[in-house]
């Protein structure tokens, strides 16, 4: 069973607002196994969405519309979906006690132009709203040139999403048909290779049609791994991402620091805590980012960041000259830490430069190059400077 | 002039990740004049994606779309592009060089996967990147079957926000043709009290109706207000701007830092500057956060931030211990700054904490209470001490 859903109205389409709606529905249907391969922003604009909407009665069997259900002019979901199929609007008297209960319950009478809203396309279920005025509705669209091979069945939810989830959860949801099959999806997250390398060394586990299917995503420099099962049962979901996990791990175990929200600062700290060790740094190039990662991914009971320094260039360290990097032994003997870490000034000729790693016993050193995408380069030094310590935690860094 | 805008990932219809590209891009085009009356999310599937371009290529004469032009097998926005056309997809050699040279410069060899990135549709033009590997397509279709009755223009843009944007506003919005007004947008930056308490001192000035309309927004406790001016030329703009603006300084002139995309840190060093004094900063609650804006803000050639601290707690300053908020005039010495700057603890209870300000002459304090919306509570303790600076240097602050 395939699933396209609506999001409607104008403030939507010019950027005044941003649909979530979609994206949360989404997440919902895949949980029920349905796929959902289109997300349809619609104006409003009665022949615009008569025609997305007469596309994707044909070619899919569920179609979620959310917005425009409201009582003014430009509210045009109920006779959309009236023109639709080709029945006329009438009153619901059961939607109408509705409305006019609501504002009741707030010591108004209800304004004459909420009537419309009790409105529903002749043959329709109405969906309750216990948090709004606005009814949902519920309308199946036989086989044929309007509902496709199929059939198609439509459902109309308002647009606000406290009204709206509750809706889906109570009145939608548990009626859907389900689709054959549970979808999980379970995530990898690596650092120290860019996109296409880590797909390359994967090989054909990011394969077209390989189940289960492995997609590929890039953040700031770290890539996951989207392993997305799809199987009866739990069961089954679990075989697949086991077996797919240690096909990861045999092809570039030495990238991957974590899974599911796992960030690396998370698991350097980790790391550290698990051996009763601490840190200290001293930011150049990277200008607080890494203390505001650490502190964030930190425990207050069990602390393994111990503090940090932040300095606008590499040969000066709190008023006194230094040599490049000599910021990180600095650091680690004024908080007493186990290690400091130094992140260079970002060099814009792409020069060769030096994160430094002060540890009880010597200096580790790993060479740096400031890329041309400056909008995340950031982000990518505070992150190779947390795998510098996370590579010798584990005892890979050379 | 109407636009549709697609969004393309799996990512994206699975609800794994938001989209907000297609919100930024309606944004964009209402300001050159031109309507979005579509948006489109659509998986990697080949056949789903022509089947919704057809339509928008037939029905819209500008079509914009971000994603899909990745390395890997899943990035289908040049074949989906080519077969649209009916053209081969043939290799661009500048494409080519420049996604070599991206490599070269990070000191790797380019993967062989990341050679179908300087495919292009045959007769399209490219769209430089000069923040990534990916070029974007600019294809243009003459009336007809496919391009409609006006013809229509493709822009196929990479994904990510920070490659997007910046090609978009440098090679594609000057080219566009535009709408019979202009519509401009001029921003406001406000900051020191909530979006309600704001809209109330503006009072009449975000009537809806009125001309020009005012919008308001929050993020991160910052007050944006959003003028749009319609107007056949940019004189009529500006004589709008100007008189909103003269309005919006009567009503709230101590709470506006600043226009545009000016922040807080651009406005607090900018004033440094302009006096020749410096700041130097311990951080607490705000763990690097002040740290990372102030550095990202600031101006090599003259700069104002001299370097900052970031201590776990409050009543430990670089291994001694201090009482709260000693750390302001602490590290005023040990950089030799004008000002020290102290953010408190994030303090669960809500308890009233200092945020201090070291000064020539004396110690400044503003209280602060850490707000249940944890997830701003470092940005707005952020936000907070730059304001306390700001006041300061404007002779605002008691």
């Amino acid at each position: 069973m395939h699933a396209e859903i609506f999001a409607l109205g104008s403030e939507l389409t010019t950027g005044a607002k941003l649909d979530t709606n979609s994206q949360w529905l989404s997440v919902e249907l895949a949980g029920a196994g349905i796929e959902t391969r289109f997300h349809h922003t619609v104006a409003d604009d009665l022949p615009a969405m008569l025609s997305e909407l007469r596309a994707a009665s044909r070619r899919s069997e569920l179609v979620l519309l959310t917005g425009g259900l409201g009582p003014t002019a430009d509210d045009l979901t109920r006779e959309s979906l009236a023109q639709l199929a080709g029945v006329p609007l009438v009153e619901d008297a059961a939607s109408l006690a509705h409305v006019q209960e609501c504002y009741r319950r707030f010591g108004r009478t209800m304004p004459a132009a909420n009537r419309v809203q009790a409105l529903i396309p002749a043959g329709a279920e109405v969906i309750p709203n216990r948090h709004g005025t606005a009814p949902g509705l519920w309308m199946t669209v036989p086989p044929g040139e309007i509902g496709g091979d199929g059939g198609c069945t439509l459902i109309a939810l308002p647009g606000v999403p406290a009204e709206m989830r509750p809706m889906f959860r109570e009145s939608v949801l548990p009626r859907l048909p389900r689709g054959a099959n549970l979808i999980r999806v379970a995530r990898m997250n690596l650092f120290g290779a860019g996109e296409s390398a880590v797909e390359e060394r994967l090989g054909d586990l990011t394969a077209r049609g390989r189940t289960p299917e492995v997609g590929i995503t890039a953040h700031e420099a770290t890539i996951t791994l989207r392993i997305v099962a799809r199987a009866p049962d739990e069961a089954g979901v679990q075989r697949q991402f086991e077996e797919t996990k240690r096909i990861a791990v045999e092809r570039a175990e030495e990238l991957i620091f974590g899974e599911e929200d796992e960030t690396l600062a998370g698991c350097v700290l980790n790391l550290l805590r698990e051996r009763g060790e601490t840190l200290a740094i001293a930011e150049v190039g990277t200008g607080g980012r890494l203390a505001d990662w650490l502190t964030q991914e930190d425990v207050p009971d069990a602390r393994a960041f111990l503090g940090g320094l932040v300095e606008p260039t590499e040969t000066i360290c709190l008023g006194a000259a230094v040599a490049p990097g000599e910021a990180a032994s600095e650091v680690r003997s004024r908080w007493g830490a186990t290690y400091g870490l130094f992140t260079p000034a970002l060099d814009e000729s792409g020069a060769e430069r030096a994160i430094v790693l002060a540890t009880p016993d010597r200096e580790v050193r790993a060479t740096y190059r400031h890329a041309i995408d400056s909008a995340i380069a950031r982000s990518r030094l505070a992150k190779a400077a947390l795998d510098l310590l996370r590579r010798h935690l584990l005892g890979r860094a050379t």
